[in-house]
């Protein structure tokens, strides 16, 4: 691997890459590699290439091993004229993270701690989830050959267990606390020689900065003014500011834009802290919101997402379970089919847009962050129509 | 657009494209567009591309609407060294279509079909379908803001009605003989000018042809030997083997893989007259299989499959469910989690190499149609595994 450090979001301590360091020892807050200051983008054949390989100058890897891919990243960025018109906004684009592998954005920032994982030599790999990267480990594990740990949380619905268990990791339904559990499964991965590929390890969010990079070449370099990223745990949030940002360093880009830290009101124990001007998060009590994907009360990544929408000079915001399935609806009318989760973007920037936080003459990016179709019980909340008949009376009907 | 004319598949009778015509009036038979003879690859940024703009020269488009695209193609080509190697053959690919848009191959039809219809100046659009089309067809019809006809069969179970109707077409149950309703749709796009973009019409086709070119790109121009289909109405099987065809008279590849049509035993009309040299596809009474995406048993393209199996020398096979229930695993089992249909090519190859008709030094891509998120009742015919523990003895479970 090349010379490059980890470092400490808060502390600024450093630690080396050639062992599994997730948080700082000092500061319990996470680690991220140092920013790169200097690349250019592979532009190869793309399809020849992982997105590993394509950005290769932006990660710490000598040799990427392509075995271990599956094919993700590279996802459309859609742009929508009907909402953008409905909203009353210059452009409006979705990235639509549902054309990865395992149908979210989970998978990018997966293949980027597998590849890491397997150079430290480890045979065993694992992950704490309540559904998408729990499947994108498993199938990561899967394709990798590796023994593979996936934690859940006890009441995990049917619905979401069994697109886990398809890809035949070793699951465990664990009763306990969700946020003690992220800090329980380091514990147990340094015991056992299990790395742990969490919602907010280092090398998940160097994944997550392909996103920012795929935005900047779709849009030829002329860069929106904000994206908007529903955020839970906050690894996707800080992989995307921090791509950007490296592309800037490198002259890729001239400026970066803002960045919007999505959450529903369920469950925003971000979006709490932002408004009360706390530098730290705490724990939301009693979460309860349809957006389960991104229901995390304890954001191992809180305090740092608070560091980083203050610098970045973005915003935080928070949407109703009704704003959110109001956007979902939006969102499919225009051919999207988001999870709860993913259509917070868009509700957000239809609230930012109607506070004139957004001015009409400006660009946004929606992160569409997984499928629809992981979460069936958000059909009961549309009024879905349909039509029966006979064939022969279907030519009146029609008429 | 440019001047080509469509061409009946038996007779040869020639129709043009400034009108809807999808059979022959004398045949009654399936029609193609002519074949293309001097092409190249438009090797713009592809970030930048739609799949219809890269190749542009294999469509009859003389410009493209960029607005109709929901992103579809680009889709991942997946190695498994895993399976390759427990079925003792060279390569095995898997051309991952769970990536696109509505998560199968059809989306590649739907955007060649939406474009001509808008350009014919129609305002309605429509399709007859079981569920991954009506589902492409919708989306699309949403995203260019057409109104939409979705006839689906009368017993269509809500899991498979849900993710259609999200898109808000007109979804219409039709109580029916399905192969009836496929031509009956045609007479009542006639008479109220909708365009029905069915599993076979000739520019759905043409986009299917999408899913050979990028296969191309992918391995470098050097052909595998075998290209294996899932296989019902006969469409994207017709797509896969032109595709490669006009890439071979435009010099870009130098032979055509065989192609396999891959169907499931308890519905194989076409295996069926296949195996009894017949060259006419008749009715399958009683089908019956888990591979419902593909249990169409009147295929409207089943001869012109026939007639092109036979000039192109693959083969036809089928297997049973049980079988194809065994390539869904092991499928799940190196990453990919694909419906039932969409392991059906895995199966096929596994038959055929035990029946040596593949050979161990032989490279094989299986076309993966659509996600097995799509077809949840399959789980229960897998034996899914998860443990339960208490947070404070996970430690000693995971020793």
């Amino acid at each position: 691997m090349k010379e490059v450090n980890l470092i400490c979001t808060k502390c600024n301590k450093k630690f080396p890459i050639d062992k599994v360091h997730f948080r700082c020892d000092i500061c319990n807050e996470p680690l991220e590699l140092e920013e790169i200051k200097e690349g250019r983008i592979r532009k190869d054949n793309v399809f020849n290439q992982t997105i590993i390989e394509r950005y290769a100058d932006f990660f710490p890897f000598l040799d990427i091993d392509k075995d271990l891919s599956l094919g993700e990243g590279f996802t459309g960025l859609v742009e929508s004229n009907k909402i953008a018109r409905e909203i009353g906004i210059e452009n409006l684009y979705f990235k639509n993270e549902t054309q990865n592998p395992t149908w979210s954005f989970k998978d990018r920032g997966t293949i980027a701690g597998i590849q890491h994982a397997v150079k430290l030599g480890y045979k065993t790999i694992g992950t704490v989830s309540t559904g998408n990267m729990a499947s994108s480990v498993a199938a990561y594990g899967a394709k990798a050959n590796l023994k593979t740990y996936i934690f859940v949380y006890k009441d995990i619905a049917d619905e979401k267990l069994n697109p886990i268990a398809i890809y035949n990791p070793r699951l465990i339904k664990v009763d306990g606390d969700y946020g003690k559990l992220y800090l329980e499964s380091f514990k147990i991965g340094e015991e056992n020689n299990i790395y742990f590929i969490n919602s907010d390890v280092p090398f998940r969010i160097e994944g997550y900065k392909t996103i920012a990079f795929e935005i900047c070449e779709q849009l030829d370099f002329d860069i929106p003014d904000y994206i908007v990223v529903p955020t839970s745990a906050g690894g996707d949030i800080r992989g995307i500011e921090k791509g950007f940002r490296e592309f800037k360093n490198c002259g890729l880009i001239d400026k970066t834009p803002k960045i919007i830290c999505a959450q529903a009101s369920g469950c925003s124990p971000i979006y709490t802290a932002y408004k009360e001007k706390s530098d730290t998060v705490i724990k939301y009590e009693n979460p309860s919101t349809i957006a389960h994907a991104i229901g995390n009360p304890t954001p191992p990544s809180g305090n740092q997402v608070l560091r980083m929408i203050n610098w970045n000079r973005g915003t935080c915001v928070a949407v109703s379970d009704e704003e959110i399935i109001e956007a979902q609806g939006m969102l499919a009318r225009t051919g999207i089919f988001g999870q709860p989760a993913s259509a917070v973007p868009l509700a957000a920037v239809k609230k930012l847009r109607e506070e004139d936080y957004i001015k009409k003459e400006e660009r946004a990016v929606c992160i569409v962050t997984s499928t629809g179709l992981k979460y069936t019980a958000a059909f009961k909340k549309h009024n879905l129509r349909f039509e029966e008949c006979n064939i022969k009376d279907l030519s009146k009907i029609v008429k």
